[in-house]
């Protein structure tokens, strides 16, 4: 579990593309670690929801390079006391406001959790930090150091048992049936829920219940004809509905926070 | 026509910017080859729509450096029996679905096919890819390993003869006139046809059509007042129709498959 | 003063991210200096409006390193005969059409300009650029070649006393109060006006007026409970309009253009 930075950093926010929001995030990194690699995983997390940004990064860090730093901001208490943490997980390290944000990942994977010593700040050099703006003036120059390699996870500060796990509704299993709902819908209208496979591998015959329709489990969108809706797991181990071709999100009328069931055929 | 990898890799998807899609796709390649410099050229294909992928490719690739792998990934048919192929062109290799996405740009220049032999991947290191989602674990891949130079375009499997080209709606050239349609309006509304440059400079004095309107040929926006109308031929060497600092796209109603003619005027 | 080139360049346009516009800028970069540092500050600055380009870089580039060359094309006179200029601002440079872009940045910082002598461009290699992408064609090599260290800003061509200022709308102080506008609503909704932090911190007890509304100054977001108003002095030292969790410029219906004056309380 041991971190060694790979010079690798990702960025993870609600800040959409407008502005310079994220733009001065990877201007700082340059600054202090001009050798870093920057990846973009997403500025669209829907705006003030952890959740959509957890559950992203639980599924998206197996595909990057051991020794990863992930800065996740979605921050809506910025400014505020809520707490700044680091963990660990695997090889790789994350970045985030004890918010909720990571509760997904670290109900998956066993994690090493230290909570930001805001007295340490200044000995990295972050000075008067902005009320409204640490992933610029904060985050950034923190996984900077870490991504160098001059700050190590527990140079961040001590220690902890636990973070923030509140905002994250799992979904239930009750007489065989699962209850979830939809987190997001992607660029395609696919829905995609927060039920994943290893449940459903556990239901004999089972279908997908969602804005009172039903539908079969296939392999991938193109077992179906175009316009036909299906459900799969998805590439990222989770349920999702889709209509081949088109947007089943459109077509249904649904997105976040929609109630999905999957239960027994018949 | 020797390809000698450069290191850079470029991205063109219809995955938008919601999820993760093209961010595990670059933590794929960094895996491999940390080396690697990935460059988006668009995430903001029309979803489903391989021609448009395939048309800015073939007008985009020469502003890249030789050696540049180009991951294109529109790809319906994913998880289906359609093949992956790499297309050699000059000093530059793309990596497509074979399933039209590439049909425009080999019309354009001479190509050496190769399809993917799915029965090397595991020599790749490429093992038990998902149904829904190539382009992380197949595209990704086998780009780095490409970029990295370990494997050569035929290193990938069989050279072919030709490729699957039928989404191809090449413009139509009778009596003088030329009928093509639009591809895409850019971000300012501007509408961009597939109507090459150099039919248009066949005709004496051409005149475009589109929406019931007629449009005169100038140099550039600035040689009409704004909001005025005009077509030019644009920096990709295709007609194209825009409003000055307006957009044509809202002002005309007209968008993707709009029937566009040029003929000499009078 | 002394611009030493660190091989970053950044990136402001105005073109989305539909199309290769962006790409094949890069893709030039890459071609004359393959170790280029390439960071996309924002690519949604609202069309053909080059002040909000000026804005947010006068606001920005201090959070980048020193050498860092900053291309600006936010350009509707593309092809006229405006000119191109760098402007060296600290250790950065600044290159941008001569249209009023750069007004708010050189009022606040000292600069030196250059005004690029076209009849140069042949000499750097830039041969027949197309009448509608300088970004491309003319913008892009300079940057790499400026990043790379083969010109220097004086490289351009001669040095100049002044630029276009035009398009600068400053705020207006009378008796006390400060008339501004909304510059932006970033993908939150909130409201960014021109309004500087230093002006405001004149008044004694400050609220600042907007769509017939009063809102009172606080630290942070998270100062007020969701759904409420507030003005705060943002994190780029301007007065931001914000509603906690939510969408100001939905909520109130302003955007760009917007009136907002800051008075005392009474």
């Amino acid at each position: 579990m041991g971190f060694v930075p790979s010079g690798v950093i990702t960025l993870t926010t609600d800040f959409g593309h407008k502005g310079v929001f994220a733009g001065t995030m990877k201007g700082q990194m340059l600054k202090r670690f001009p050798a870093a690699r920057i990846v973009d995983i997403t500025h669209e997390i829907a705006a003030h929801w952890p959740d959509e940004a957890g559950f992203w990064l639980a599924r998206a860090f197996p595909y990057f390079p051991d020794g990863t730093v992930h800065v996740a901001v979605v921050d809506p208490g910025v400014g505020s006391r809520r707490d700044i943490i680091g963990a660990a997980v695997e090889s790789q390290l994350f970045l985030a406001p004890d918010n909720g944000l990571l509760g997904m990942l670290v109900e998956k994977y066993p994690a090493k959790f230290f909570r930001l010593d805001t007295g340490r700040l200044a000995d990295f050099g972050i000075d008067a930090p902005s009320a409204t703006f640490h992933g610029r003036d904060i985050f950034a120059p923190l996984a900077a150091e870490l991504a160098a390699g001059r700050i190590s996870p527990a140079g961040l500060g001590p220690q902890i048992d636990d973070i923030v796990r509140r905002w994250h509704d799992a979904p239930r299993v009750d007489d065989g049936a699962i209850a979830g709902v939809v987190l997001t819908a992607d660029t395609f209208g696919n829905l995609i829920t927060n039920i994943d496979g290893g449940l459903v591998n556990q239901i004999a015959s089972p279908v997908v219940l969602a804005g009172g329709q039903k539908f079969r489990l296939h392999r991938t969108y193109s077992d179906v004809q175009p316009g036909e809706f299906l459900a799969l797991i998805n590439s990222f181990d989770v349920i999702e509905i889709a209509q081949a071709e088109r947007s089943a999100a459109a077509a249904l009328g649904l997105g976040r926070g929609a109630p999905v069931v999957v239960k027994p055929a018949g």
